[in-house]
């Protein structure tokens, strides 16, 4: 395999202003952003790990312009790292500091290009706000199952290129299995066109799939045709205390059976989770009455109209309940009643950030590991990091915990961040030894490049680099996220 | 893009007895295949059209055995052609005529590794018929939604291998979609390996989505791990005569929506399919009392017990006959009933056979262009193949139809044959046309090698010749499937 090489500048366009000044005769009148006052948030990422300095920020108004800006950075080695909504957990949007990679905008491509009631489809661009996108999902009486807590600000581009995950994965899957197809512009400004919204296609390899995940690293993808589903007309939310994480996931499997396969949520909440909110979120309460050490969100939806959904999970509930794996629930009897109890499980990461510093983890097992990997990770955090307090929390349907450690109250902050790489290690290894990953849906970015290095297997990493070097090699594309040796 | 060179043999083995000794020593007693009666059938494809001959026959017993083998033909530049059930339509694996490509049977790795219920996963070998793994599932109490035709003789690896589609893929998605892991050899003899069961892991590119349907041509999957749902404990089944096409589809969006997204299948049916299965298979009727011109066989099926799935789909039909679009339509009261109407449509095939001679299509477009796509290539079809009838039956759920012309009795077969080629490109022009697909579920194999070159994107096209150069880079997978100029 060949070694990713680091590309050097073109002499001619060596000077940064000249080079500036050619990329703006690419672009439109609002193609090239200079305001100090926008570059600046654009330059950062979300989380505040990141601060970088671009060569340049542009914003292409259309795919075409995409191309002629990759096909220019291309020629003359040039990084270009594409941003959406910049809501990346990883650093996977930022610019490194070197003032010498293009920051490219997506967020002015942001056209819903057509809906297909009858096909189930809805075909947009990278810029599109995935909130505008379900909006227009509805008015057309069909629903797009991708939700996150991002959804107000983070862009469609940014959710493939991560292969966003969230809150009805278990039903609908990843951003990657709702995708049909895509308009990638590849490094050298060639456009791949795939938006015509096939649900049955066997003409060769699934290239499409390797740009869904690849953080922009392989080619920067313009817009998509996503699969859409008959729009939801009953739903049932149930707030419950279980025994402990293994009922949790019993109840799931017989939540799933007993409804037809109706589950489109199931997160778990620990007592801390709800400790937290309560404490640190004005308006969330505790909905049961008396206190359990572990909780299950869990929602039923479904296309038909007036179904008894709620009977259903009470029922279900009831069974659990004579079988010792729920002590208690509460069934939303109302909407404001569902909100409520969405606005508790929504508000634990604001929660947490209110309430101090922590050390996040981001890791998946197989959905039967979950109560196994609690007890043991949850047993090492306890005797190695008494700085600190477990928050395991997630989406326990697809086997995602967001395993969280806040520094507890009157604990020296600088010593419980200092437990941060011993922590994560462990955590990690743990994640390894029981077949599970330590990046179920954040990514890798910049942030967990090493981690990559150190638990994918080598015949694996190698077959990445092989695949970056067939389809970017000049390297241009987000240099240095994802795979290390491609910084420009 | 480099150009795949065309390896040469190695001077050192370049006797073929001595190669076959050495790759026999690479196994245990069972590894080599010499018995002609054996051999025979396996140098042939499925449908007649390929006939091969291999240097060698070979059934590794294990993942181990056949890292052996690939890391010998990789060294030895020697081509290697996995092989599964042999149901391929496309010759995707049976070997050329050159006495030079070993035949790799996947057949001895037959072990179903592990079912994990809690997870909804059962891990298997490629050799495993596919039959036998839904019987597997069963048993767990739990449903392999994988469904096809040669499910009594197909396995698993093959099955991967050409992301083969079905019956169920309206509900389930394709055979990738249902995949969460595997196990593959690549070219060089190194194993990748993801078979822990995982919903989640966004740690790199989807390298494993390549090796889904490129036909063994990238890597030689051994095992995989695969999603699995809730068993199914009620069912309906409707045989119903729609007024055309475009009724169908309207029918099919609203069973989407009142049953909840039940609809596990959803078959168009010509009169011809009727009038050809009830013709030609003892035991086939017609389930209407009155011809039509189109009709559905749909099912509906949920894992909720004792479920009134036929009262639901009847009030559907009752209300799309009211609009017009149903003329008549019989619900399965019994499982006698449900085989019956499943019979038919599943006999079309072999009815065509019995019928005579047929040109085949297995086409895609968007679900809402089927009825478009019907009227205009039916009307090419009617004007310049007078000696041949349409059949287009098929998945309309997933806008996949098997656009087949049979024989019109009576005439004459050279002049109905030699209509191929003006015909094959008239439809794949018009699917073309349409952004659909010349081969919806079929796969490439040797069959389609020049349709793909002449209608996939250059910049795809150069794109999976990038990918296979990278992940083998001597060529020896497969040779000349899926792409050419990769002959060994």
């Amino acid at each position: 395999m060949r070694q990713q090489e680091t590309p050097s500048y073109d002499p001619a366009v060596n000077d940064a202003s000249n080079i500036t000044g050619q990329l703006a005769q690419l672009l439109d009148a609002g193609g090239v952003i200079s305001d100090p006052e926008r570059i600046a948030p654009m330059q950062r990422d979300h989380r505040a790990l990141y601060r970088g300095h671009a060569l340049a920020v542009l914003a292409p108004a259309d795919t075409a312009a995409v191309t002629r800006v990759l096909a220019f950075c291309n020629e003359h080695r040039i990084g270009v790292v594409p941003q959406g909504g910049n809501t990346s957990y990883c650093g996977g949007a930022t610019p490194d500091a070197s003032s010498s990679q293009v920051l490219l905008s997506l967020a002015r491509l942001n056209r819903i290009r057509g809906i297909d009631a009858a096909n189930y489809t809805i075909t947009a661009e990278a810029g599109c706000i995935l909130a505008k996108l379900q909006a227009a999902a509805a008015e057309a009486d069909r629903y797009l199952p991708l939700s996150l807590g991002s959804e107000g600000s983070c862009m469609l581009g940014g959710n493939l290129s991560t292969n966003a995950g969230g809150l009805n994965v278990i039903r609908y899957g990843m951003a990657r299995e709702l995708v049909l197809g895509l308009e990638v512009v590849l490094a050298d400004g060639r456009v791949l066109e795939t938006l015509t919204g096939l649900r049955k296609d066997n003409t060769g390899y699934d290239i499409r799939s390797l740009f869904l995940g690849a953080e922009g690293t392989l080619g920067v993808i313009t817009a998509a045709c996503i699969k859409l589903y008959p729009a939801l007309r009953s739903f049932a939310t149930a707030f419950v205390a279980v025994r402990d994480p293994a009922a949790a996931v019993s109840l799931l499997g017989a939540l799933r059976e007993a409804s037809g396969d109706c589950v489109s949520s199931f997160e778990l909440i620990p007592r801390i989770g709800v400790e937290m909110t309560t404490r640190h979120i004005p308006g969330v309460v505790d909905p049961l009455a008396a206190p359990s050490d572990w909780y299950v969100l869990c929602e039923l939806s479904t296309s038909r109209a007036n179904e008894p959904l709620d009977a259903l999970l009470e029922q279900v509930l009831a069974k659990a309940h004579e079988d010792g794996w729920v002590q208690d629930a509460g069934v939303a009897q109302n909407l404001r009643e569902r909100e409520a109890f969405w606005r508790l499980r929504e508000s634990i990461p604001e929660a947490q950030r209110k309430d101090g510093a922590s050390l996040k983890h981001d890791i998946s097992v197989p959905v039967s590991q979950v109560p196994r990997f609690i007890e043991v990770a949850g047993g090492w955090v306890a005797h190695h990091v008494p700085q600190g307090v477990l928050i395991a929390y997630g989406h326990l349907g697809d086997g995602n915990l967001h395993f969280n450690v806040n520094q507890r109250p009157g604990t020296d902050p600088v010593v419980f961040r200092s437990r941060q790489p011993a922590l994560q290690r462990a955590i990690h290894d743990l994640v390894a030894e029981m077949g599970g990953s330590f990046s179920a849906e954040h990514g890798i970015g910049q942030l967990k490049v090493a981690e990559l290095e150190r638990y994918a297997q080598p015949a694996e990493l190698a077959a990445m680099r092989s695949i970056k070097q067939a389809l970017d090699p000049n390297g241009i594309l987000n240099p240095g996220k994802v795979l290390r040796g491609s910084a420009l």
